[in-house]
């Protein structure tokens, strides 16, 4: 050890039976478990820092004691009992203190009702948005907070939508393909390749993950009216569920409800709660209404029969109460993108030829970006 | 109704207060709710019989009460008091017995453990795959039971792999892209890209939604040796830890345990339970074992930490025991098929040149194909 290290800076570390106590650089004190901090050794034996990954199985990590601690103002020396020596960066260990660190894993949306939410969202040019840090960080830090963003200026073509949709984490491939095109024809088994009005739902309720994002671009509306866009925040419809009738909220967040999407060479099928709530973090995870897409079920006996009508009706009226929506027109040169774990989308009937172009993108494909951007942990 | 019912049939319908009772083809009775039929109402202004999807948002759908009900041997027939008349098959009905019903929505997972397995699996020639009912029926329903399949005769080039793969379900995008070629070059921050011995592990636990299924084939490997597969069923190790580690099975089933994929432009984060179990049918849905991905983390207190390492050991024992594992080299023209959900995969060193082409499919569209098949529900 460095003989510039103070008493004071020396004094932070104590040798308990099965680990140390530190003091972090806040001035709080911390306990290190032995197991933990050797399974942290940065060491080029027992990390590749290369590719970020442990070097060793967790069975071939010793479970040894600590024999020495030691430190200075940025790092801590560790001696094992079988000869193996560690350094850590105070900084990194001042990363698991718990409260903070559980703290920083989730998400902060801000929960939005009605059509204030257009005041709210800063529409970005297509070239900040591909160009910039700036422009890219703003469109990611709309879809944590709102669930919605929107880009301007973008050809009305689907080669210029396909190259914002790759910049938003990369175009998905599903039964429906990768970028589609959008019209009455009817290409796919669904009502939206209809000119029918569409309420508002979640997309791929079927699926084993439903799509993270969905990119909409409207390329051509012409000699017709209608097909304005409806959307509406999930979150918010569900907080007030679970205020107004805490018992149709419980019902929804455990009952599995099944969903099934079925044309000639396809049958998609999944169970799970509308309103999913993560079962660690407590917070709200994902929305799944889509009132077309249930699949026919069985139930228990009549009470649940009964409660599964009666919650998801409490809760339609939330998602169908004109306040709480904010309704536009997409015109040619707009790209809305919007969180699919969240926000319902929906559509007016319309008139006329009208032509989306647009995408999916996985969650954790944009989760990702948003990561890369520093914008969540 | 028409005059030729018997009085039997006719005599098999009930109205209750709140729905009927129905006498079903096996003769049991079972109850129906009014919600639930007026729901399931299949004329055509209730339901678009093109799209198998409602016509009615469930605000729309009235709660109406019975007035009449009738039957003959294969249909009923409904009368409501707002006038709407519904006629159902009694065949659909009879799906809805909720036992049967919940029942058949569970996958049926055959256990197995060690190279015994080899002997269960019929390779599967490529052309019977991708041209017969009967090959692709085998290979599903392998997937579905042990979670691996292989294919043969397959043209050693990654064009042919692909073919194999599109009829597996399609090709997932993901970071590392749809189609890939493995090689020792370091395309991607990860262990696997080098000739390193893998310990057997799940792809992806960084991912909110991992890979469904992995596809391997060994196009090449010359000048050297080493570099068998060793594969090895997450289900037997899982029930083996809830035999003889019950506390243990219990926290991996409930612990978040967080995953992180880190190289320049990504960061791929997620955290659940490494035993993710379904919480409506109880049955195992997803092993997340990967010691190599752990990302750092926090824990509540000294207690937790210390259970999360011995739960993590005692689980890796039995993955890691040479009993529970298959060992076999993979050679040019058979295609590996496993579920990344269920089977953990590694591989011994090599030395030479070896090259893999491979792909991911997801969850949903593999099911979807073995749906399609009718293997599943």
């Amino acid at each position: 050890m460095s003989c510039l290290i103070s008493d004071e800076d020396a004094k932070g570390v104590k040798v308990l039976e099965n680990g140390i106590e530190l003091t972090l650089q806040d001035g709080n004190n911390a306990v290190f478990e032995d197991c933990w901090l050797r399974d942290h050794c940065r060491c080029s034996s027992c990390y590749h820092a290369d590719t970020c990954q442990r070097a060793k199985h967790i069975l071939e990590i010793p479970e040894s004691k600590i024999t020495d601690a030691s430190r200075n103002s940025s790092q801590l020396y560790i001696k094992w009992d079988d000869g193996h020596k560690s350094v850590y960066d105070i900084e990194f260990l001042s990363k698991f203190d718990y409260k903070s660190w559980n703290k920083g894993r989730t998400l902060k949306p801000i929960v939005w009702n009605g059509r204030d939410i257009a005041h709210k969202l800063m529409k970005v040019h297509v070239d900040k948005f591909l160009r910039t840090e700036e422009g890219v960080s703003i469109v990611f830090q709309h879809l944590l907070d709102y669930g919605v963003a929107l880009i301007e200026g973008v050809e009305p073509t689907t080669e210029a939508t396909a190259i914002v949709c790759k910049a938003l984490g990369g175009i998905q491939q599903t039964l429906f393909g990768g970028m589609w095109e959008f019209t009455t024809r009817a290409d796919h088994a669904d009502t939206a390749y209809t000119n029918l009005p569409l309420a508002v739902h979640n997309d791929n309720t079927y699926f084993t993950e439903a799509a993270g994002l969905q990119v909409l671009h409207c390329l051509v509306h012409s000699n017709g009216s209608g097909g304005e866009t409806i959307l509406v925040d999930g979150f918010y419809g569900a907080l007030k569920l679970r205020q107004h009738f805490p018992e149709d909220y419980d019902f929804l967040s455990k009952f599995h409800l099944e969903a099934e999407y079925i044309e000639e060479g396809h049958r998609h099928k999944y169970a799970a709660p509308v309103i999913r709530v993560n079962d660690d973090t407590k917070e709200l995870e994902q929305i799944r209404f889509n009132v077309y897409d249930r699949a026919p079920m069985a139930f228990a006996d009549s009470k649940q029969c009964r409660v599964y009508y009666r919650s998801l009706r409490n809760l339609a009226r939330y998602y169908e109460d004109p306040e709480n929506q904010w309704q536009f027109k997409l015109t040619p040169g707009t790209v809305m993108v919007m969180d699919n774990f969240r926000v319902l989308h929906g559509r007016t009937g319309f008139s006329g030829h009208r032509v989306l172009s647009g995408c999916y993108v996985s969650r954790s494909d944009w989760l990702d970006k948003a990561r890369t951007l520093r914008l969540i942990q």
